[in-house]
């Protein structure tokens, strides 16, 4: 039974860096995401690719449990991402995108897949978030990530789905444009007055600001002297936060929290490397280890006032 | 006896932010500095100002056991600076300087404060820092913080001095730009091989990064919903975390991580008020409940993993 299950992109990313080029290699929302969480729970993936997709390129997720039988593949070709950075690889700037089979493409989530606990909706078209929600029974939690385009172009198809959502991954620009509102504590409260009873916000090496209608939690980023590639490492974030949720199959305040700081050690691992190649060849015994190390970075023992 | 000396500037600001607009009011990195550390330990101020300052203004130091005897009354008018923010409360735009009795001044250490194990080089002229660190005798730990302008224009002078400090206090923009090095772990450790033990990083909203010859430390900020004036928000952190070395009475990694989490609670006060009012009027008790409910903040217990 799959327990987690993720809706976004399957793509092919041309990326430059300051350190480096990498052309058409694997990208895309859904992969990073499944990626990452396929380490924590079992994993359904449901996306389209196009005929010229090499499958035997994502064999290797099946070894860890990933259920492929909702990814289409369809007439035409893979969606095609083209983007570069700068020295601050908190930014990435686009130079082209070829939607491809993601032109026309409506989710179908397989019977099998219905049931599942914990659904992401990576960043794709509202109106189709909303249609795979409409496919899937009770999950204990539905998160949704989205982007500037879709709140420029479709806020109130947005605004729909988030009211049917339970947490929002975000970064926050997004944050600030979708609450209008560009303090983190406003903005948060704004989304949680509308129905999510979460919102974890992503700030890039500056770690991730979490706030639910009890609490807010802030967990740094990891600190990494090399990093090679950021694309990617909010979904991967997403996809060490949801497995993790999914592994300990609750939502609880104090789950997200561990969750956060889970999804935080998997990004850092996704961006030390092109594309998705750190974290396919990552052992769970490194990620023992890193998280040992983050926690490090984040004890104080208590305060002598 | 003087425990923690500081040597810096005692100023009239005119401030503008989003929120309200303050002329002529109390600044100064010296003051706001002395105003966070007092609540911890003795201080001793190093500074100048003109005749036409007010001092029955900072009498309310005195009742901290704030030692003035290092204030010198120059001829002339004090230091003013204007400046205003925009939404994003992180760069400060300078409108204006008048450097004032400032431009002549040459730091006294009075002979009472001469033993003093903590001294805090505020952001001053470089050839005044060394200076002053020619007239204490062996401090625990002696901190410097500079800005942009001395790291362009005495570059040679302000790196003499760094050699002479146990640890810097200054933002990303300036580790960067004294490391010339974009990454924070790599241009920490280029400042650390030059001499200094310790590198505290202030990030503002994002909290802080620390970093020794053998850990990383990370704190972040303390969410705040209302944030009207940043000015000497730096100098406040800093008054926080070297009153808490002083009270403590050591330098070690450990001391240092509670010490940036308690500058940090001082930092989310100051922020609070134009001006130095709010930490003026501050309690200690606030100081302890708002330390809580940052702890609060950044718990997460243990990972399931």
């Amino acid at each position: 039974m799959i327990k987690l299950l993720v809706a976004g992109t399957v793509a092919y990313d041309s990326i430059e860096t300051p350190f480096g080029k990498a052309e058409n290699v694997l990208g895309g929302s859904a992969l990073h995401f499944t990626n990452a969480a396929s380490f924590f729970a079992d994993v359904g993936i449901v996306a389209a690719v196009g005929k010229d997709f090499k499958l035997s390129d994502i064999e290797f997720l099946k070894d860890r449990n990933v259920d492929m039988s909702g990814l289409a593949i369809d007439e035409g070709k893979t969606f095609r991402w083209e983007g570069k950075y700068g020295y601050d690889l908190n930014q990435a700037i686009t130079l082209k995108t070829e939607l491809n089979v993601i032109e026309t493409y409506k989710p179908h989530v397989p019977e099998g897949f219905r049931n599942a606990d914990f659904l992401f909706l990576a960043n794709i078209d509202p109106e189709l978030q909303a249609h795979v929600i409409d496919q899937v029974r009770s999950p204990t939690a539905i998160v949704l990530d989205t982007m500037n385009f879709w709140i420029e172009h479709k806020y109130d198809q947005l605004m729909d789905v988030i009211r049917r959502v339970h947490m929002l991954v975000i970064n926050e620009a997004e944050l600030r444009e979708i609450a209008k509102e560009h303090n983190l504590v406003k903005g948060a409260r704004k989304i949680i007055d509308q129905g999510p009873s979460c919102v974890v916000v992503k700030r890039g090496e500056y770690g991730v600001f979490m706030m639910n209608r009890d609490e807010v939690f802030l967990a740094p980023a990891f600190p990494l002297e090399d990093i090679f590639d950021p694309t990617g490492a909010g979904d991967t974030f997403a996809g060490g936060f949801m497995g993790y949720l999914a592994n300990i199959g609750d939502a609880s305040s104090e789950t997200i929290k561990q969750a956060i700081v889970m999804g935080t050690v998997m990004a850092s691992f996704n961006v030390e490397d092109f594309s998705i190649n750190r974290i396919k060849r990552l052992a769970y015994n490194e990620i023992r280890e890193r998280y040992t190390a983050f926690k490090g970075c984040m004890n104080f023992g208590e305060c002598r006032i």
